[in-house]
């Protein structure tokens, strides 16, 4: 029988070729935006000024912030909402990857609240203290495919001095707009888009495998798995692959929606203590170093659902066909020979990584059909090390 | 390649079997509630005292307008909004089938807005004026699973005086919450179920084959299809399979959201023509007996998406395993023998009922990939006719 689940995503979602033009026409959620942004690629490429002119069409002011990093920290987010307040911005606009929209996510909140951020953070060392004002209106313009975070509530962010990455969210960091132009893909280095797009496949995959799973995620997390199977090697291979680019964006689109109705499982867990330690492993880097093993350990619970998804992913539907499609996907992106030694990752520390899981991110083992312990982790790290 | 689309569907909805229980402790938008009902089957079921009492949990009044026809006119339009607001209403709820839900969208757009309700219709004799306030928030319970209105921002009145019969919404006109409670769709009876799980059907297969279907609608449109085949026969045949009334539910409300992504075709236009001038025909049966006309007309101008349709349906890949399988699962749910002339409909009149429909519901014909002209409606007319 199905399990009985709830759908919210108010997000208003442009999607396709082309579709940034709508910030020039459709209708904005204020007046004056701070624009968040990371690193030179979005000014070089120009989606910057294409943004800001888009936006003086309509009437409406911004002010740039540019200091977001691969891993988002709370200092930038503190900095990004004063800057927002002191100059009167009334809505964040989140251009780049997923770590200027979940900073944008989180920006917006502490614009329009006391305190500080992880004041509002629940798990680790984060205070859980209610929210007393709504945040203001976010916009997620994602010039990559990989977090879904334009149709999800979730931002992730990082406490540097404690090593901490927790993802936090609620119905009022839902963006209001979101726009998913492929277009602003092309230039993504094949390594990224490979990372990336392997991060979107996790979140349908563990969406799928988690407890709540219910129809509607099961099947935005089922086509989302089809389209990567099929377009990902495409758009490694061809950067210039508009076609392949759309696909896999979308499905990065279906992702989010898979997290807003479902949920990650404890492979995100693992992962967020990998890279709390080493920040400049990529997220999805070190998803695709501990899938296999992960996924090996956790297919006994729901094999059934395992053969469902290598079903999609073109695969004899079985545990095997599914752990040889993820082994054949990651040949063909070129990412089947990442070391873990390569970013730094000591095995002296698996039983750290493995504790920071749980602590920080520990409600994501209560939602896995397979239970997991410290030392199930351990030698997940174990079996996926070299 | 695919059709960029637009995504919008901003309802809380809460689907599976139990979820009624949702309105005692999910927010509400508002301190006192218009209930919107027809007929007398959601008070002799017990479902009105069942949603006045979860109400009142919450401290929420209400007030009961219970004269909803089957197909809902502009008066009871006005008269309730009228009562909503001498009784200081400030949500409105839809509670039964589609007539109920579509009603409480107009009284909730009349209740905030001065005028007459067609005044703000496009189309036929509306005079399509801009509506100047937003309308009361509007929660739609489902009762039936036939027309998707509570994942849509559609409602269709009909002014009786002019024979109209004409769909209408816009952002204002999306429920706020919706619940699709399986549990409260046992009782009813078969041919009813029938009916309205094949509106459904069709919903999803126009919008699948209309010019503006992109990949988002057709994965909606594509699993609706699915699940009807599969589990309508069930729910036709034993009421009380509450699984398959489950997953007709839920591919209902998928049909909503190919509604608001894509759009119906002229199949549409062609049936709200009969139904106006023979307010006592069912939307359903009429389109169960316009449909196998109509789709072989149709299907030269897309046979491949046909095909992908009647795969969905477990037939042939191809346009005659849609045609074959669109008359077993007529002959499934024993709809397969409904005659025009027991529902007054006289081919005397074949002219004017396509001369209604483009006037009323031309919009639809322009969507169509088929291009049908009035005399081509006649003829699928006189196809269906018997
Ligand atoms: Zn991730
Ligand atoms: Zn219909």
């Amino acid at each position: 029988m199905y399990q009985p689940f709830q759908f919210f995503m108010p997000a208003q979602i442009f999607f396709g070729a082309g579709s940034l033009d709508n910030l020039g026409s459709a209708p904005l959620p204020g007046t004056k935006a701070l624009i968040v942004i990371g690193g030179s690629s979005v000014k070089r490429l120009g989606y910057l000024d294409r943004v800001q002119a888009l936006l003086k069409k309509q009437g409406v002011e911004s002010v740039v912030f540019d200091k977001v990093q691969p891993n988002p920290v709370v200092e930038h987010v503190m900095e990004a909402s004063s800057l927002a307040r002191e100059t009167g911005c009334d809505f964040v606009i989140g251009l780049g990857g997923g770590s200027s929209m979940d900073s944008a996510k989180s920006i917006a909140v502490m614009a329009a609240n006391p305190g500080t951020y992880w004041d509002y953070i629940q798990g680790g060392s984060g205070k859980g203290l209610p929210i007393p004002c709504k945040p203001l209106p976010i916009v997620c313009i994602t010039t990559t495919a990989g977090t879904g975070t334009e149709a999800d509530p979730w931002t992730v962010i990082t406490k540097e001095d404690t090593q901490e990455k927790i993802g936090f969210g609620f119905k009022g960091t839902f963006p209001t707009m979101s726009i998913v132009d492929p277009e602003l893909m092309l230039s993504v280095p094949p390594k990224l888009t490979a990372y990336q797009g392997f991060d979107a496949l996790f979140h349908a995959v563990e969406g799928y495998m988690a407890t709540i799973a219910s129809p509607m995620g099961d099947m935005f997390a089922l086509q989302a798995i089809e389209y990567i199977a099929k377009y990902l090697p495409r758009a490694v291979n061809n950067g210039d692959d508009l076609e392949a680019r759309a696909y896999v964006a979308l499905a990065n689109t279906y992702s989010g929606f898979v997290e807003t109705i479902s949920c990650c499982t404890s492979e995100h867990s693992i992962e967020h203590a990998l890279s709390a330690f080493h920040p400049s492993l990529p997220h999805g880097a070190g998803l695709i170093m501990i899938s296999w093993a992960y996924h090996e350990a956790y297919a006994p619970s729901c094999p059934e659902r395992y053969a469902r998804v290598a079903a999609a992913m073109g695969q004899e539907a079985s545990v095997d066909g599914f752990l040889n499609g993820l082994n054949s996907l990651k040949e063909a992106c070129g990412v089947d020979k990442l070391k873990m030694s390569e970013f730094g990752i000591t095995p002296d520390l698996f039983d750290e990584y493995a504790k920071t899981a749980f602590s920080t991110m520990g409600n994501l083992f209560e939602l896995d059909r397979c239970k997991l312990t410290p030392a199930d982790v351990v030698s997940i790290l174990e079996k996926s090390y070299s």
